[in-house]
């Protein structure tokens, strides 16, 4: 278990609730349908006074694709735009996303490499959760853990569902090509 | 809130305590690498008190890609064996999964349309857990429940990296083809 020190390489790191209008602020966005819709009022409360406050300056690397030290917390973004590299059809989709968007579940979950890369495209407040986090609110309130990590295993389903149905689609391509380069070499 | 009726269309479903050994030999096999190897022994008999005992004869469909009715409960496979086919580089692959193996942990979360087949090879003993019998696990019990949480999520996060690494070698291949078209065409 992590002891719970501050995450990632963030231009600086306070806990959250020293922030009370900024704690306010991601216990709202901790309930749009883009981070973790499925949270009570209370809920969101309670797991954003677990969270760190966080900021990246213009340009900095939020996450690197790749990265496998202190990838254990993920952020919800409370101001600024963060551009992030995820894998699809083409070799990389670039998009830009903003407050009340969640980056960085699975590193929080199993603390892995990193598998994608995300850059402050401007100023960057966030709060962040990290495993020593999560672990003292399920320790301290399991009943909102346990919400909070069906709330996230939501999410990772749909992005599952989402990988297998393009997964589908660019198998289905191949084949096509496939039997385009049969037809031409006949 | 699902109320927990009994799950799917097994060949007969009832309480898994009503079955001691077969509830000793759940909570066992829960805590194997295949399931939630993180769960303690304690979790796990605990997670295995809110199952259903489910069967199904051997050629039944335990799930069907594509079903949306009543597919809000994963299974813990317990004896027998099911052949799962799942989405992969080719059109489909057909796996063989046995006791200590979980099917359908997305379907417990999100209750959506199921994504794979799965069939019975031989006849199947299994231990279900439904929404209804998750949300009273993590009324009555809420650590264990967030515990259980965190361990499917875990589960989660392995595939979806998995299937992100998958759709790179398949873009990857994708694009070679297209290079192969290119020059063909010439």
């Amino acid at each position: 278990m992590d002891t719970d020190t501050s995450p990632g390489n963030a231009q600086r790191a306070r806990p959250l609730p020293e922030f009370p209008a900024l704690a306010q602020a991601a216990a709202t966005l901790l309930r749009t349908p883009t981070a973790l819709g499925e949270l009570t009022a209370d809920d969101a409360l309670c797991v954003a006074s677990y969270m760190w406050a966080v900021a990246y300056n213009t340009g900095a690397t939020v996450m690197q694709a790749g990265e496998s030290q202190h990838t254990g917390f993920m952020l919800l973004l409370l101001s600024g735009e963060v551009s992030v590299e995820t894998q699809g059809t083409d070799a990389s989709v670039i998009s830009v996303i903003g407050a009340g968007s969640l980056i960085g579940e699975m590193g929080l979950i199993d603390g892995a490499p990193r598998s994608t890369n995300c850059l402050a495209v401007s100023r960057v407040e966030a709060g962040a959760l990290t495993r020593g986090g999560l672990n003292k609110l399920i320790g301290e309130h399991p009943a909102v853990g346990a919400r909070l990590m069906v709330a996230i295993a939501q999410r990772m389903a749909e992005r599952l569902r989402a990988a297998g149905e393009q997964l589908q689609m660019v198998t289905q391509l191949l084949g096509d090509q496939q039997a385009e380069i049969a037809r031409l070499k006949r």
